[in-house]
C-alpha cells in the first residue's frame, strides 16, 4: 500500500534523508517536500526536538504526506544508518578533520552508482542552528559541502536537502539540456518553410521592395536566415503565409486570385 | 559604496533576478538571502503585492541586506527587462507554446558565455500561486524548467531562486568535485608511510602474528593496501606508530628500547 502510494507520488529508492535533532517541525514539513520535488522518499528523524508526529510538519510540507506519513523515528544516529553502507555528512562549515570532501553533484553519481550495485547510502544533515556534531561527522564516511558565496554560504535545512535531492534527481533525468517546446503543433519541414520563402519572396519582388538586383540575393539570404533561426512549426508558417497575403493588399490579393483563376481556367476565348 | 557592501558580501556580477508580482514580502526576503547564497546581487521586484520596503522581507532574509537595499522597483516586466539582452521565464508548467527551453544548468553556462560578452541577462519568476502570465513568458527568449519529480514539481520562490542561482554559481565554482580535507595536518609522504609499514610488520612478526611464512606476503599487501586506502596525514600516522608501539607492550618496547640503545652506543666492553 505504502509502495503504491509512493509510485503514485514519483518516489522511489533513493539516498536515505537522515534529520539530525531538527528543531521545527515546519523545517521537517518543508525538507519532505523537497524530498518529494526530487523524488526521494525515505525520511529518517533523529530525535526532532519537538516530537514527532507533527502537525507542524503536515502544514509545511504543501502536501508531500507520502514522505513524511513513512518516515521513521530513531534515537541516535547510528540507529538511524545502521543498515547504510555509505554515508555522506552535510556541512558548510571546514572542520579540523581529515575527511574526503565532495560537491553535492559528485556525491549524487556515486550515491547512483552504489544503489546500482545494492549498497544503500543516505545523508545527515544536522540541526538548525548549529548543524552536525563533529562526532556524527565522524560516523560518515565524507563530507559532502554545497559550493557556495563564502561570504554567505548557510543555507535553511530544506534548501540543503533540496540542493542535495536536486542533484540527485538531475543525474539520472532524461531532461535534455536544450529543446524546443512546441505546444500543439511540429517543427516545419524544410518543403513547407521553402513553399514560405517563395511566397515571401515573390510578394516582395511583386512589391518592389527587392527591386534593386545587385542586393536582392544577400537579402534573400538574410531573410532565410533569420526565419530559419526561428525554427517555426507548421502553424507558425501558415500564420505567416496570412501575414505575407494580407500585407500584399486588396488589389494585389485580387490581382493573384485572377492570375490563379486564369491558370486554372482554360480561357473561354481560345 | 554599495558596491563596497556588494564585494563585501561575495556578490558580483551576474543575472538580474526578478520577481514578477511577488504576494509574501517573507518569500522576497528568502529569495534575496538564495541569491546571496549563490552570490547574484541584482533583485528587480515588478509590483510587489504587500508593497516595499518590507520588513517582512528583511525579517526574511537572513541578513541578505546587501540585496535587498539595491533592489529595484519597477510597474511592470518590460521596464524591468529593458536593459536585458537575454532573458529566461522561469516555469514549471509545460504551456502551448512554441519557445526553446533548457534547464537550470544550461542556463547557467549561457548566461556565463553572454555576460562575458558583455550582454545582460535575467531570469523571470512568477507570482507564488499562478506563475507568469503567458504573455510575461512570450517576453522572453527562452523558458527555464527545472528537471524535478513530474507528480511533485511545484517548488516555492526562492527554492526556484536559489537552483537557478546555484547553477550559476556551481558553473564557476573552482571547488573540485572531490577532495580530501586534512584540517590542520598534511598527507603523508610515501617515506613516512613506508616508515610505518616497517614498523607495523616488524612488530608483527615480533609477536608471531605472521608467523605463517607461506602466507605473510599476501597479508603484508593486504594491509599495505588498507592504510594506502586512508590516505592517512602525518599526524595520523605518528598516532598509528603510538597505537602499534603501544600494543607492542612493555616488554617488547622495553627490548626494543635496549636494542635501539645498543645500537646507537658503541658497547663499552668493545
Amino acid at each position: 500500500m505504502a509502495g503504491t502510494d509512493h509510485r503514485r507520488a514519483g518516489v522511489s529508492g533513493g539516498p536515505a534523508i537522515i534529520l539530525v535533532a531538527p528543531q521545527l517541525g515546519e523545517n521537517i514539513g518543508t525538507a519532505a517536500r523537497a524530498m518529494m520535488n526530487c523524488g526521494l522518499g525515505d525520511l529518517r528523524l533523529v530525535r526532532p526536538r519537538d516530537g514527532w508526529p507533527s502537525k507542524k510538519a503536515a502544514a509545511a510540507s504543501s502536501g508531500a504526506h507520502a514522505v513524511l506519513d513513512e518516515a521513521r523515528l530513531h534515537s541516535d544516529v547510528p540507529a538511524a544508518i545502521a543498515d547504510l553502507v555509505h554515508v555522506y555528512a552535510a556541512t558548510a562549515r571546514d572542520r579540523d578533520m581529515v575527511k574526503r570532501e565532495v560537491t553535492p553533484r559528485q556525491a549524487a553519481q556515486e550515491m547512483r552508482d552504489y544503489i546500482a550495485a545494492g549498497e544503500a547510502c543516505g545523508v545527515l544533515f544536522g540541526p538548525e542552528r548549529t548543524g552536525l556534531l563533529n562526532d556524527e561527522v565522524a560516523l560518515a564516511d565524507t563530507v559532502l559541502t554545497v559550493p557556495l558565496n563564502p561570504a554567505f554560504a548557510s543555507l535553511n535545512l530544506a534548501q540543503a536537502v533540496l540542493l542535495v535531492g536536486y542533484e540527485w534527481f538531475a543525474a539520472a533525468s532524461a531532461a535534455p539540456a536544450e529543446r524546443l517546446r512546441t505546444g500543439q503543433s511540429r517543427r516545419a519541414t524544410k518543403d513547407e518553410l521553402m513553399r514560405f520563402f517563395e511566397h515571401l519572396e515573390e510578394e516582395l519582388d511583386r512589391n518592389g521592395f527587392m527591386r534593386n538586383a545587385e542586393k536582392r540575393p544577400s537579402m534573400v539570404r538574410n531573410l532565410r536566415n533569420l526565419f530559419q533561426r526561428a525554427q517555426c512549426t507548421e502553424q507558425e508558417l501558415r500564420t505567416l503565409h496570412g501575414i505575407v497575403t494580407a500585407f500584399a493588399g486588396p488589389r494585389d490579393r485580387d490581382r493573384t486570385a485572377e492570375e490563379a483563376e486564369s491558370k486554372s481556367r482554360p480561357s473561354p476565348s481560345r
